[in-house]
């Protein structure tokens, strides 16, 4: 019996035991002296199998007596049986003036290569980090069967290994650790991974140069493996790197809106009425009656600015029933959401929205350069550029630089995607800035709630912002006025019994406020240039993707 | 025409010509020509209304010639006209040594009494802060027309004052600002609310021991009637204050866990199977398929550690198609969960969400103390007591202290919530404290991927937490084993199908970990013993209420 043998039969045993025992005769618990009758029986076959493992390995290996016995093996299922409090290495922390300590860690075996039947190299990850690990033979340091053992564990299995730090000879370039190595003492297996994997970590960690090599012999995993595989994909370093910095983008709109009293909010994701509008909503079904998808906590941040909390945020998901098959579609999606009552002028909401910002792109430059810097080196991109103030324009500025450009396209046309682009384009080449921001769009184009602008009814208090020329933030001076609220539905064709409690809110009056919703994938996939949202979301789903 | 009818014109006539312009003849929008034309009208059109409005205050009070002209009105509706950034003062930083200053303020009209035609006392309110006004006719502060304008105005209506501060002549024991109150110069209405409130902040602010006075003759605001008018019952200082503890709660979970290494993330909340079992779960039309929403992140913060992010939380809202109509039950709530990957035994965890709590709890008491006193004015309740190294019992021990009270109950039973509540009085007798962890449930009592107790597997390694006897936080080490998990799959009939996804996640290996969720609306609720999780909800969700 092999040790993985072992312990698939111990763990099938445990499994019987718990379930003998928790159904047990007639649905009722085992008493005491069965837990115990019980309880010997395994240590029973805890120890009967542990003279197996030794006996075959022993046998297997048939090198005569092994040195090694008891330093290597399948560890039984961690369950939580003891706490030694052993210190346990990150191994981030490692280097060559620490040669000579012994240590204790658990890491991921990424690669492994027997040299000979007595010399094997590792390389060990923990996180995103690698070191190399060294298993021979020589002064007796390890067996051959344990060799053995050790260079067949299936890679990505987590083990947990014993190790004097060495000082590496020289540079180790294929490690992020690269001034010290680890001579391995004992190593066991603590969660063993199957030997075929859906692709290799090295395939999906490749840089896009090299795949673009025309002799390239290594297989390219498309992004839709990557995604059927996501866990796998994940542990790759970009995979880490990106989700670490929307982590970042988070914190860092939290932090800023935090230190200028804005209060977090958690609004219904499930709604009575397709609140704005019944295209794009999904509906559930709710009890005896239907229900639907909130597609933006739009309306509830208003109530919370009428219920005066004066500055709120939000940070959830967001649902659009759209049959978008494009780069930067989801059906869900993560909405950085912020309203907030203005004294004077909507543009103080821009003020803030402007600060922070800046805020989020210098903080990710600073705290996330490690990450930023891994992903650049898989997909190539370049540095993301902002002002320190950032630029505002007007939509008619952004329509007459198009059509300065030979664009042609309408006063009051809603731009295409394709023409929001090549603004941005153009936007980058005068202005050198892959963020800005576009103010007063025309009314026909924006919701029912947007307030018209003062001088031109034609346009409105609204905007979008822009990353790469592609929109991450929709935006406005909303109505506060129930009358004139009220005005606008019909003009929309609003059914009003459909927001009755929205609409009341406005008739116990309300602040004149202004607010936005940001995109949190689009923001990560648009400051590295992913080109794909379905890279900044850990689990994406669309049209067509519901798994995993 | 009074002012507010002239406002009302102007809106309308504002939303006319919006949805001429824009709509147009034949669907474009007007030339410049026509525009202007249309400026100019505007203009005249508001030049009219402005002399008409000093006119008709001037015939309707019938008063001579009014010295307040323009010194009151109603503004129009604030499109964002013009930024003089002129200072307006937050009122909490009005105090009597201030004396003499002119200020300018937006505030709401929360109360006014006229005490004859030439004196007017306002309360005016900011958040939860308030500070007396005076408008006099006393050395032609003010006209007897503006007085009469000034105390027409709704209550609940935003106003904007301009005003001197004067030293208080006594305390003012019915404002927050006690030492300071203001002499009204000007004042002009922002937003007009409906002269008829569903309810009067004054009732629904009153103390509940007020309320049970037998001879009381005011009327109690019930519950049903808060939550259908929720915006109006946010702007009492109790429910201003519950959301800015609830805001808190998540501040203060995230800040700890950030420090800790751990990596926010984003779970998707539509899901393609019912994962956790196919009971209680909405479903929902997916294109041409079904979908479901997801009732917790529970696999998918585990598949986030089996992709190597070792400890991750998630802020995001939970569903339960659970017809339960009870006082700490909603069918959707938010959910702070978290999970990491320990390296000996889960009590690893146990002790991160020990020290968490604590620091939430002490958090709330030093940064939160005005709104939990605020809240305890109205709503009394004991000051929530804890230890400073939580409590820990094992189930078994529960029971035990059940039974020596006289409780009868089996040693694998699941307490019922009443059981739980007093057990729960039980631990408070004896240990002083209102928070404390169940260790150790029996394992068929907990889902199928919880890890069994190594010594006795009726048990389970596995954990609630308890606030004032009810439960906030259910969690346990979780099976990293992909055969075991398979096992397990079988002994609870769960359709292995469902979550491919997940467990093909440990076939490529995990690290053993733990965690848990826990509901921030009971932590909010319990934390101040509210006696109603709606309460601590802003919208809730339950079987009978979706709207507001």
């Amino acid at each position: 019996m092999s040790a993985e043998e072992q312990s698939n039969a111990q763990i099938e045993e445990l499994t019987q035991r718990t379930e003998e025992v928790v159904l047990g005769e007639d649905g009722k618990p085992l008493s005491k002296k069965a837990l115990k009758k019980l309880e010997k029986e395994r240590e029973k076959a805890a120890r009967k199998a542990e003279t197996a493992a030794r006996v075959a390995q022993e046998q297997a290996a048939n090198e005569g007596p092994d040195v090694s016995a008891g330093k290597y093996g399948k560890l039984p299922m961690n369950q939580s049986q003891e706490r030694t409090g052993r210190h346990r290495e990150d191994i981030t922390k490692i280097n060559a003036p620490r040669a000579g300590e012994t240590i204790l860690f658990r890491a991921r075996i990424q690669t492994s290569r027997a040299k000979s039947s007595k010399l094997c190299f590792f390389v060990f990850r923990q996180g995103v980090s690698t070191i190399q690990g060294i298993l021979t033979t020589d002064d007796d340091k390890a067996s051959k069967q344990m060799i053995k053992f050790c260079s067949n564990i299936p890679v990505e299995s987590i083990v947990l290994v014993e190790a004097d730090i060495v000082k590496a000879a020289e540079d180790i370039k294929s490690c992020t650790i690269s001034d010290a190595e680890l001579m391995i003492k004992q190593l066991h297996i603590i969660s063993e991974a199957e030997p075929r994997l859906p692709f290799s970590l090295e395939d999906a960690s490749r840089p896009e140069s090299e795949m673009e090599k025309e002799d390239a012999q290594f297989s390219r995993v498309a992004l839709d493996t990557r995604l059927n595989n996501r866990v796998l994909d994940l542990r790759t370093t970009t995979g880490n790197a990106i989700f670490k910095i929307q982590s970042g983008v988070c914190h860092l709109f939290r932090d800023f809106l935090y230190k200028r009293g804005f209060t977090e909010i958690h609004t219904p994701k499930i709604i009575a009425t397709p609140s704005e509008g019944g295209a794009n909503v999904f509906s559930i079904k709710y009890f005896n009656t239907e229900a639907y998808l909130a597609q933006s906590p739009q309306l509830y941040k208003q109530m919370a600015i009428a219920g005066d909390f004066n500055r709120v945020f939000e940070i959830g998901p967001v649902f659009r029933a759209e049959n978008s098959n494009t780069h930067r579609h989801m059906t869900e999606f993560v909405g950085l959401d912020m309203e907030m009552a203005f004294e004077e002028h909507y543009h103080e909401v821009m003020d803030v929205f402007d600060e922070m910002f800046v805020s989020i792109f210098t903080g990710l430059k600073e705290l996330f350069n490690t990450e930023l810097e891994a992903v650049k080196r898989q997909m190539p991109f370049e540095d993301f550029e902002f002002l320190p103030k950032s630029l505002r324009l007007n939509f008619a500025d952004g329509i007459a630089m198009l059509r300065e450009a030979g664009v042609e396209i309408g006063d009051y046309d809603d731009m295409s995607t394709e023409q929001e682009r090549f603004l941005g384009k153009l936007v980058k080449e005068k202005y050198h800035t892959d963020f800005y921001m576009l103010d007063k769009f025309p009314l026909a184009v924006r919701p029912f709630y947007t307030m018209p602008d003062p001088e031109n009814p034609n346009y409105s208090n609204s905007y979008d912002f822009f990353m790469r020329g592609e929109e991450i933030l929709s935006g406005a001076q909303r109505i506060h006025d129930a009358k004139f609220l009220e005005e606008r539905c019909k003009v929309h064709g609003v059914d009003m019994a459909h927001i009755q409690p929205y609409l009341d809110a406005f008739k116990i009056a309300a602040p004149p406020h202004a607010g936005g919703g940001i995109g949190l994938e689009r923001v990560v996939m648009l400051y590295m240039g992913l080109g794909n949202i379905r890279r900044s979301s850990m689990f994406p789903r669309d049209p067509k993707r519901l798994e995993p």
